[in-house]
């Protein structure tokens, strides 16, 4: 076999046995699934998620039951495409459909500030706070998903989750940074968004957004399980619905891991 | 490093050189892709795909672009959960946010009858068929998803690709033998279906569903690019997103393979 196929052959065997675990880093989809609520100033609103029987076994459907799904693209864990800011407007314009594929599978980087969120939830990750990651666990590599641990998703009630827009994030300099000095595929968080709950009042606004996306980088949002990551090691798989001229999508992430 | 750990560097690493490539195997998902249409008689329709804008850099929104999405759950390239079907009502009850996340990445079997297809629009793939390509590649081992090549998703023009219900598919003996005498993940086609146009005059209705689900198994449709995949040896990652109560849904499926 050639190592390639050796690798692929080797990586079943480990997920079977048990020495490599996946982890489901999704949250449930349900109509309670909390979505970003903009002031009517800023912006209109996407809606959230609902469901409607089609048939339950029943005359419109004896053997079999389904549903029809309506949602905002950027509803529960989701995906931000490049195309969703103004500052990226001009990468992958074909929407998640685009995108090749490859780069939706990605070794990830675990940065944990929970610590410093549990005493103030408005907490803005900082370079000091990737410094000091990189000092103990080496550069991020490139091509590297970058992902705040903040413990944010164990607030399962959504209105402790959303916070009355008091959630944490990203610096704008640490977006700067991550967008400009090192070579990340992207960034993803627990919160609603991947911009702090204060980020529209930032210069520029919305730093997550506005650098990862100009720099055709993609964004994940409301993710959870990310306390069950070593810091390096894992490997993520993030593939967004492959909506034509779409903006991103809800999706399942999954995370590859060493057993602990 | 562990083994595990090894494994999952390695992986992102042949991916990054080429050894490993990732293939989508999923179909555009837009207002054109095609759904399967029942008999009024038979049960009432899922409805297909469609979006709407929220806002488009315009006032709705200054900075972002997004959409609100309509869709049935089994649209487009889709996950058949086994509580879609009644013979598999009893399992995964809470749809496709309660199946285990390591069922969805599963070692492939690619089973090819496309030159019989070819000839005939409603072939039936047979247990000949299975035990012709077991002899020549092994056999079917524990956990394997089940892919039949028919190259039906080159037929890119909806109608033709519904082609009036006339789709090829497998026979009841083919699934019954396949959920029974083989330990297979699940069951993926490239029709709009996992069974054949013609399968609800079958005995019993629709094999593919009601064999698959009954064993608690999952099932693909609309499914691309099986002809880029080897006949064994590339592993499937098919997540579907974490509806709650769901029987299925619209997903993004990637084959992982050695490169040719």
């Amino acid at each position: 076999m050639s190592s390639a196929a050796e690798s692929l052959s080797a990586l079943t065997g480990l997920i079977d046995s048990g020495g490599v675990r996946v982890i489901d880093l999704t949250q449930p989809l349900e109509e309670s699934t909390p979505v970003i609520s903009l002031p009517e100033q800023v912006g209109k609103n996407s809606p959230g998620f609902s469901k409607t029987v089609v048939s339950n076994f029943d005359a419109d459907g004896p053997a079999w039951a389904w549903n029809a799904l309506h949602m905002g693209e950027h509803c529960g864990t989701h995906f931000d495409s490049p195309n969703h800011w103004i500052t990226g407007r001009e990468h992958q314009t074909g929407g998640p459909a685009t995108i090749p594929p490859e780069k939706f599978i990605a070794p990830a980087v675990v940065i944990d500030v929970s610590a410093k969120v549990a005493k103030d939830a408005d907490y803005l990750m900082t370079v000091q706070d990737v410094l000091d990651f990189e000092a103990e666990h080496g550069r991020i590599e490139d091509g590297a998903l970058v992902l705040m641990r903040t413990d944010w998703s164990k607030r399962t009630d959504p209105a402790a989750f959303l916070n009355d827009g008091h959630c944490p994030g990203p610096s704008v300099e640490v977006m700067k940074f991550l967008a400009e000095e090192r070579q990340t595929r992207g960034f993803g968080v627990e919160q609603v968004g991947t911009d702090a709950g204060q980020a529209g009042m930032f210069d520029p606004p919305f730093p997550a957004h506005h650098y990862m996306h100009l720099k055709n980088r993609y964004g994940l949002a409301s993710l959870t399980n990310l306390d069950q990551l070593p810091p390096k090691g894992a490997v993520v798989i993030a593939a967004p619905l492959k909506i034509v001229g779409g903006s991103g999508s809800p999706l399942r992430v999954l995370a590859l891991a060493p057993a602990a």
